[in-house]
């Protein structure tokens, strides 16, 4: 890999938070920024640290070695691709490399990543783990996935966001696979302590008097993790050291019971109850938490209708 | 504070894994252990390294300077007080100090301390934040509430549970409280994560490949808790600079629609989706995560019926 002399140009497609975050980043790094959004006004402060706002989603195209794609969903993405095609009235578009950093399932991107083939562009996918305010900092943390030669080809302009850029494997759609399962635990989580500090608050518990022991509870997640993951990868569900799947059950009653009485929604934590009580109901009542994992992975059949 | 010169006398009521696990670390800690259960049969190993069987209940309650409750719930606590009082014959029982550490609502947990009050008995309430693994080493975690002079009288006693020893307050129900706003907490976020496993399973991604990068987010989870939590509590909810309800409805509406693809029960996303869903219909799309707090916890109001 040969280090780059000047900063490359780049685009960034979609000024939201996050669009905006990323530009600010590439021009702080230095990176020559031009910034496209399907409604104008958004760029007010990037154009006043110099970057140059696209007149259309070709020229937005034409004017990054990389482009940078922080949209809404894969079909935006599609219809700026659109836009640009017809603007240019061919069936390519000028060849460069679309960075898609829009969440979207793995599904949904893989055609994307197939379309932007097709179109001549060389495409990397990329899920961003952080919230917007990390961006350009350590704290950044973005998993991508597409040809591992791509992503080195650019590794370094990427580097801009700052942290840590982790490359997951050539299939476009890995980041995404790996991004909703992650999204999934981040906002099942964040939703279950809002549900907490609510109960808490119904009981004269301030937020930042439970925040602590809440702490705690989200470390005790993080460390027990890699021990789960190893016991659902190796099949191994026995409950002995572990609470059982009907004890889980139990405990969640417990908490059901307490929301309801509180008058706060009962109505995540009762799905969770749903989920152990049809595992239970399988037979696997003896079982530890991590059969959860496998039971549910069984496709349709962990689909359980809401009685 | 006296140190006391030799172990105190104590007794486990419960032996289940969590009882178990307290029994042998009053033991380890060298003190005279007398345990009980309902059922007998599940003390062996203890019995073996010194810990003595009551033969009743009322005989159990006598044995201890400290008796240790870890049962199912308040119910099964007043079931063995019954059945101590019956065979006393009397209205009040051998005075000793009750710790009791099951898993209750607030609301019983008071009832039950009011009924120990009542029996001659002094109560403190305990929740045990940590898996019964952790009993007897440092990782323990474990929050009092109750008269603070008694829980000062055997905090030497209860460190032999090892870790930390939180008092929270003299309202025996405080504890209760805590403990079911974490507990709600913790069982959220695993059931999330094992949604998230089964994600990445049906995708043919590995829990373990998955496992560093969940890690991290529920790090995350921890490191924004504390500015949540002080948003919350001073009522400050502007969506400036994080991600807005009305994002983060869209970013669970696309965890939803992976899930079902997937085959994976979507039903924990989609109350978490539910609850944003109401906060949103409620003007407050526009504000960040920490109103969905404020919202459920004005009460009935923030119970929405399943549409």
């Amino acid at each position: 890999m040969t280090q780059q002399l000047s900063p490359a140009p780049v685009t960034v497609l979609g000024m939201g938070p996050m669009g905006r975050a990323i530009a600010a980043a590439f021009l702080a790094a230095g990176h020559p920024t031009t910034v496209w959004n399907r409604t104008a006004g958004k760029a007010g402060e990037l154009l006043a640290r110099g970057a140059v706002q696209a007149g259309s989603p070709l020229a937005a195209l034409g004017a990054g070695e990389l482009v940078i794609a922080c949209v809404i969903d894969a079909d935006a993405v599609h219809t700026i691709l659109d836009r640009a095609l017809a603007e240019s009235g061919r069936s390519r578009l000028p060849a460069t490399t679309l960075v898609n950093l829009t969440s979207e399932g793995p599904g949904r991107t893989r055609e994307l990543a197939a379309r932007a083939d097709e179109l001549g562009l060389l495409y990397l996918d990329g899920s961003i783990m952080t919230p917007a305010a990390a961006i350009g900092t350590q704290a950044t943390r973005v998993l991508y996935s597409g040809p591992a030669a791509l992503f080195d080809r650019h590794r370094h302009t990427l580097s801009a966001l700052g942290g840590a850029a982790v490359h997951l494997g050539d299939d476009p759609g890995r980041a995404a696979s790996f991004d909703v399962a992650l999204l999934n635990l981040f906002w099942t989580s964040i939703a279950g302590l809002m549900h907490s500090f609510a109960l808490a608050a119904r009981q004269d518990v301030p937020a930042s008097a439970l925040a602590p022991h809440a702490q705690q509870m989200a470390g005790l997640v993080a460390d027990l993790l890699p021990g789960l993951a190893a016991e659902i990868d190796a099949g191994r569900f026995s409950g002995a050291e572990s609470a059982s799947l009907t004890s889980v059950a139990a405990s969640l009653d417990h908490i059901v019971h307490t929301l309801e009485e509180a008058g706060v929604s009962p109505a995540v934590a009762r799905a969770a109850k749903d989920a152990v009580d049809a595992a239970v109901s399988a037979g696997h009542g003896g079982d530890s938490t991590a059969r959860l994992a496998e039971f549910l992975g069984r496709g349709d059949a962990g689909v359980v209708p809401r009685t």
